[in-house]
């Protein structure tokens, strides 16, 4: 049985990607699975040095964490994505290449991002210093097939892993386990957007 | 215990690299291992569009396969790859880098080369319409520390694939199998060479 998936994480700078991503990562290890987080930063450090924040680039990242998160799937590795991947056609293109492919949608209104702001490319943006800048003067697209939507504004990132991991225990891409306990509020609400994606 | 590795062809073109890593995979694969080629040409297209032949760009090309290596390698994968990789010190840097690496020479002479030119490369190199052709315009630094020597001039595909599996075998990458079966000669010349290189 073919035991790898992609998890794909998808939203704006700040938004929480690389954080919920870490923390996924972290309880799939403890549960014994072979996992790898390829992180937006990471990848165009080690595969995409040179290219820059076109759309054009931008789609060749992302086809390109794509091709790496294929080969971990299909031998057995959970292969976690976390890139802003502002475009649908490219997203989409990943999941029919992959198949099986996980995406949650990092939701979070900008006020609070420019808040947050942990490295100051907000400001920057709004004054003009980064061109190209999603959410600011470039387009994000939000998912409308994700399988998670978590807003990261409204929701503490405990909530959001464990929404998460409730859907791929649901979806039984990872085994599930009784230790955790949902409430039937929130397992409902998981099963109804699966309901609603036509998975169960 | 990790069961992944990286086994790295190295040669001139046409010299043999992707006929035995496909013969290798064939092999691990019918051994119930998870095995993913990584071939030079295949990368050039989905992880390396647009880098050329510089010396720049083939150093960044090779890290780039050797980074997916090492992804691969440490989720229990089977790594191949296969790629001219013209250059010790990067060569070395990937084995820094995923430490269970073994490292495929594929020797071939140069006439050899010329009549096989099964893609007419070498021609266009020597007719100076290709630029840049290792082997003929451009330097390869033939690999000192290669666990494997092949040469493909002399022998036939399946002597040295079985050199390459035997070596496997020996180094404990893979479990032995006795269906095989060596003889005493080929046994004694593949553990005088891990000797050699201090390895057993």
């Amino acid at each position: 049985m073919a035991k790898g998936f992609t998890l794909w994480f998808t939203g704006l700078s700040a938004s929480g990607k690389s954080t919920l991503a870490e923390r996924v990562r972290d309880i799939l290890l403890e549960r014994g699975m072979n996992v790898e987080v390829l992180d937006g930063d990471v990848v165009r450090q080690n595969l995409s040095k040179g290219l820059g924040f076109s759309k054009e680039d931008r789609d060749i990242n992302i086809r390109r964490i794509g091709f790496v998160c294929n080969l971990l799937t299909r031998n057995d590795v959970v292969a976690i994505g976390a890139a802003i991947s502002p475009y649908k056609a490219i997203r989409d293109e990943n999941r029919r290449l992959i198949g099986r492919f996980v995406v949650v949608y990092c939701k979070c209104d900008l006020d609070t991002l420019k808040e947050r702001d942990p490295k100051g490319l907000y400001e920057k943006a709004l004054q003009g210093e980064i061109k190209n800048f999603t959410g600011v003067s470039d387009p994000y697209e939000p998912p409308e097939n994700a399988e998670v939507v978590v807003d990261t504004a409204k929701e503490d990132i405990e909530a959001s892993v464990q929404k998460i991991i409730a859907t791929l225990e649901q979806m039984s891409y990872i085994p599930a386990t009784d230790g955790r306990g949902y409430s039937e509020e929130e397992e409902e609400s998981i099963k109804q957007r699966l309901r609603d994606l036509g998975y169960i």
